[in-house]
C-alpha cells in the first residue's frame, strides 16, 4: 500500500519554537494493523534520523527499516495492535521539509526552510493522530532519533501516553556526538554545488553529503563488525586515494546508496535536531520536565554503542529515576553498535515485547545481560 | 636550537616499495642530551602523524610534541640518553616531501610525489643514523604512527636496536580506523582547490583539510574528555550552521589552526602510510617478521583509545607472543584516549622508563592497571 498523505495546520500555522512558523505541512504516514473498537491498541513509531514512514514495505523487492521486526507474533504485533508511523516535519519522505514547495513563493524552500526541533517534530505528530481521531496511544517506540521523540511525547502529553519505548538513545546528545555532527555538517555545507541550501535547480552538494552519511556509517557500527566483515582486506583494482581496501569500497557505496534516497538540506535540520534535542526545552530544568512522564518507560542501552555511549545512557537511566519515572532498563552488548536496533531482531525482540505488554510485565528493573 | 638539515640519497636513490624512486631526499633532524664515548646511549624518536622533528623546543613561546616528556631526570632523561628525532619522508616539517621542490622539474612535486610506507620511512632514518655514524640504538620510541615505525626498526635491523617501546600503536591499523581515513581523504580530494595535489600555486584545499583534522581530533580523544571540556555548553552568538555549541567551535579552531602547520597532501600520504603498514611486507607472514625481532618491546595500551582500539592492542600483543618477542605489555584507562601518551605523564612516565631501562627491569609481564 502506498504511503497515505494528509495536510494539515491549514486553518492556523504551526509556531516552530526556534520562531518561524509553517502552515498546510503536508505529512506522510502508513499503518498496519487493526484499530480495536475502542481504540486502545495503537502505537506510534518514531523512525531515526534518516527514516520514513514505512517500517514495513509490501512492495515487492522493498524492506522497511524494522521490516524483520513486525509481523503476525514478531516484536511489532500487527495481530496485536495498531501501528501507525509517519515521516518526521523537515525530512524528505512525502512530509514537508526543505524540498518541499513553499506555498508562498511557489518554490521549494531550500536555504529557508526554518529551523525545526524535536518538539516541532513531535506537534507536528500529535496534529496527525488528532486529525485520525486517536485520541490515546498504548505506545510510542523509538530508537536513536525516534527515542527522542518518544520521550517528548510522554513530556508534553503524560495522559495521553501508557507506555514510552526507548531504544539506543540517551535524553542528550553528547558533546562527541555534535562533534561528528558538526564534521559531517561542514562537509556539506563545504560543497561547491551546496549553493547556501539553494541547489535545486542545479547539481545537489553530492559530494559532500556522501563524505557526511559515510562518517555516519562508522558511528553506527562497531570496530568489531568492520574487522569481522571487511577486516584489511584490499580490492584488486584499487585506486591509491579511493578504494584499495574493502571497507573503503563499503563505505563509497554506502554514501553514494544515500544519494538516491536523501536531501542534503534534510539532513542538516535533522542532524541539528538531533544536536539540539533538550527535554528541558519550555520547562525549568530536565528533572521538572522528566517528573511530568506518567508512561511506563523501557530504555535499551547497547554497551557497544558508538554514537550513544553508554556512559550518556546511565547517565540518562539516573536521571529518569530521580525523577520517579517507572522505568525497566536493559543493556548488553553488541556488535552491531548503536544500528542493532535496526539489526539485531533476537536481542531486541524480548525488549520491545517488555516495553509493549503492561499485562504480566516484570517489575520494573534493570536488567543487564552480558553477552560478550 | 633552529632544526638540522642533511641531504641524503645524493649518490644512489632510494627505490620505494610500492615503486618509483627518489633521491637528494633532505632530512630535517633534531637532538638533545649528549653521545656519551661508546655511543651507547643513542635513542631514535619516531614521531606520530603530524608531528615534526622537534619533540622538545628551546624556543621562546614554542613548545614540542613530547616538551613535557623530555628534561633532565623526566621520562626523555637528557642526563641519561642522546636523543634523535626526525621529521617522516613524506612529511611537511622539513623533510623531503610533496610540497619539496622536485629536483628534476623545478616545481614542488604535488601530484607526482610517489607512495611511500613505513618501510620507505625507516630506511631514510636508517640512512640518517649511517650518515651521523651512529651504529646501534639503545632504544626506538614512538606512539601511534611513530609506533609503527619503531616496530619496522626492530624487524629491518634487528642486531641495530636493543628496546622497541610502542605507545597506543598496533601492529596493523583496523578496518574502522581505515574507514575514518578514508572518509578524511574524500574530505580533501573534494575540495574544489585540491586539483590532483597540485595546488602550490594557488589556494590550497584549506576547508577540505581543516574538516579532515576535525575529524581526526575525534579519534584521538574520548567521549568523556569532550564531555568533561565542553559538556553540551553553547556559544554566547553561535551560528546555527556553524559553532552553535563550544565543542563545534573547538574543533574549528583545532581544524584552522592545523591549516598553518601542515600540508594536505602530506596528510594524504601520511594517512595512507598508517593504513598500510604491514609488518609482513616483504616477508612470508607477520609472524615470520616479528620472530627477527630481537629488541626487548614495550607495548602499552590505553583501554579507551577510540583511533587504536583495546581489542586491536590485545591481539598485537598475542601476535607478538607467538613470535617469541621478549614482551612487556602496560594497559590501562585514560580519559584522553589516544592523545594519551602525548599529554597523560603521569600515567606514561613509568611505562616509558620501563621500556627504556634495561639494568633492573622487572621481569617480561603483563601489568593491567584500571584507574577508571
Amino acid at each position: 500500500m502506498a504511503v497515505q498523505k494528509i495536510t494539515l495546520f491549514e486553518q492556523e500555522p504551526l509556531d516552530l519554537v526556534f520562531g518561524g512558523r509553517l502552515d498546510h505541512i503536508e505529512v506522510a504516514y502508513q499503518t498496519y494493523g487493526e484499530l480495536n473498537a475502542d481504540k486502545s491498541n495503537v502505537v506510534l513509531l518514531c523512525h531515526a534520523l534518516t527514516g520514513d514512514a514505512e517500517p514495513y514495505s509490501t512492495e515487492p523487492n522493498s524492506t522497511g527499516w524494522w521490516q524483520n521486526f513486525m509481523g503476525k507474533r514478531l516484536a511489532f504485533d500487527t495481530d496485536k495492535y495498531f501501528f501507525i508511523c509517519s515521516n518526521v516535519l523537515g525530512g524528505c519522505k512525502g512530509t514537508t521539509g526543505p524540498a518541499s514547495i513553499n506555498p508562498q513563493t511557489g518554490k521549494p524552500y531550500g536555504g529557508q526552510f526554518p529551523n525545526v526541533i524535536v518538539q516541532d517534530l513531535v506537534r507536528v505528530q500529535k496534529a496527525l493522530l488528532d486529525a485520525l481521531q486517536i485520541s490515546h496511544l498504548h505506545a510510542v517506540v523509538g530508537g536513536s532519533f525516534g527515542g527522542m521523540q518518544a520521550t517528548q511525547w510522554a513530556i508534553y502529553y503524560p495522559d495521553f501516553v501508557d507506555n514510552v519505548v526507548n531504544l539506543c538513545s540517551s535524553l542528550t546528545f553528547s558533546a562527541e556526538a555534535i562533534g561528528f555532527n558538526h564534521v559531517m555538517r561542514q562537509a556539506i555545507l563545504n560543497d561547491p554545488n551546496f549553493n547556501a541550501g539553494d541547489y535545486y535547480d542545479g547539481e545537489p552538494p553530492a559530494k559532500g553529503l556522501a563524505i557526511a552519511r559515510m562518517l555516519g556509517m562508522l558511528t553506527y557500527r562497531t570496530d568489531i563488525q568492520l574487522a569481522k566483515a571487511f577486516g584489511r582486506a584490499t580490492k584488486a583494482e584499487g585506486q591509491y586515494w579511493g578504494d584499495w581496501f574493502q571497507v573503503e569500497s563499503y563505505l563509497t557505496y554506502q554514501g553514494k546508496k544515500f544519494l538516491d534516497r536523501f536531501d542534503a538540506n534534510s539532513y542538516l535540520h535533522l542532524l541539528r535536531a538531533l544536536d539540539l534535542y533538550d527535554p528541558a526545552v519550555g520547562f525549568d530544568n530536565i528533572k521538572t520536565a522528566l517528573a511530568r512522564i506518567k508512561a511506563r518507560y523501557t530504555l535499551v542501552a547497547v554497551t557497544n554503542d558508538q554514537l550513544f555511549k553508554i556512559n550518556d545512557l546511565r547517565k540518562s537511566k539516573v536521571l529518569l529515576e530521580q525523577s520517579q519515572v517507572n522505568l525497566q532498563y536493559f543493556e548488553f552488548a553488541s556488535d552491531y553498535g548503536h544500528d542493532a536496533f535496526l539489526v539485531d531482531y533476537d536481542i531486541f525482540e524480548s525488549k520491545i515485547r517488555a516495553g509493549l505488554e503492561n499485562a504480566n510485565t516484570p517489575p520494573a528493573s534493570t536488567m543487564i545481560e552480558f553477552m560478550i
